[in-house]
């Protein structure tokens, strides 16, 4: 309830363990390390999952926001 | 009926439990901790429902505003 | 004929039963009782339908506006 | 070809009666009262069509513009 | 190859015969009197189209912008 | 490597045989002429071509920006 | 974590092998010789895949962002 701001929760996942979810359904999970207001997105150490089943390592990926539904700290 | 803009209701709810709907039908529920203007959402103590059905405990969630339909307090 | 702007429409429904359609086809009825420029609205005692069938009450639902297709004074 | 701008179009048909068609298909026809530059719509005396059977009498309705293609004056 | 800016070619097709094409794949063919930056177009005289048959005559049709795909004088 | 900006690749390619493709499939072939900012594009002596087979010469043709995927000079 | 921008990922893998997957499923792989803010794209010694499969050499290509989900470093 100390978080003002949604983007206060996106800092406070920086450097650890995130799983985003695309419009498109694919997941990716990966160590956030930037993103900004529109929530453009880049993972570093990324898996690529598609109905939780891991399909592809993707090493750094960056995530164009408005792809994205949902970010989740793991 | 002393609500003059749709953010009022928001705040109202800020703190409580409330259900999130997205394009893609999927459901959220969680405590509502933060939004803006665009309507970027974050809850805490959230799960996610398809067809009101649990499927995943989340924890925190970010869900990007664009992909919203509903919000309803619980 | 004495309006001349779209949002009058919308101001002279506030605090009446109106009905909200989704661009996923869901309808809420409910008391209008917000709305913005991006019309975002903000329904009380509202209930879900789909194909004109009550799905659900709602109580207070905040609709994001990007996803109205039309609202109409019942 | 007096028209300048694509709105002049729609003040030439305000108060006559007008077909709105939708992104969904959906046919609103009804009295032209409002518009703005997002082309969101106010008819009075609708009436809603799908494949130009009539479905429902809406009275007056909202339209918002970014699910309209075209207006067409009857 | 003497146009500079991409609306010069709509300003050369004013008062001819162009050909309107729409996401939904429907087809306007009318005279162009009118646009603006967004496309929004104003056709006389317009077919309605679908598959290259002709489906109505419309008379008068303003085009919302954001749901055409191309223009092309006939 | 010494562009520094995307739409310098359109700048070097303006006067040249282009291939444009669209969200809907279709693409067209033809000399460019004209583009903006939004990537709205005018080609002229066009072919409109569906998996790759020509379905129409269309002279000239305007493709509004935001129906475009890619642009490659052929 | 050196990273605070998303862009500046994209800065780091300007000139280098990189992967670009669009909404439609496409994937182009090329060097990065241009984006803007927009993530608009250009790629030299592009190649298209679909599934992972090679389609064809497109040598220069322009990518609008809007099209794009994600790019990875290769």
């Amino acid at each position: 309830m100390e978080m003002a701001r949604p983007l206060d929760a996106l800092n406070k996942a920086r450097g650890k363990r995130v799983l985003v979810e695309l419009k498109n359904n694919k997941q990716y999970v990966g160590n956030l390390v930037a993103f900004d207001i529109h929530i453009n997105t880049v993972l570093e150490n990324a898996e690529e999952r598609v109905d939780g089943e891991l399909k592809r390592n993707l090493g750094t990926v960056f995530i164009r926001g408005d792809t994205i539904t949902i970010l989740s700290p793991q």
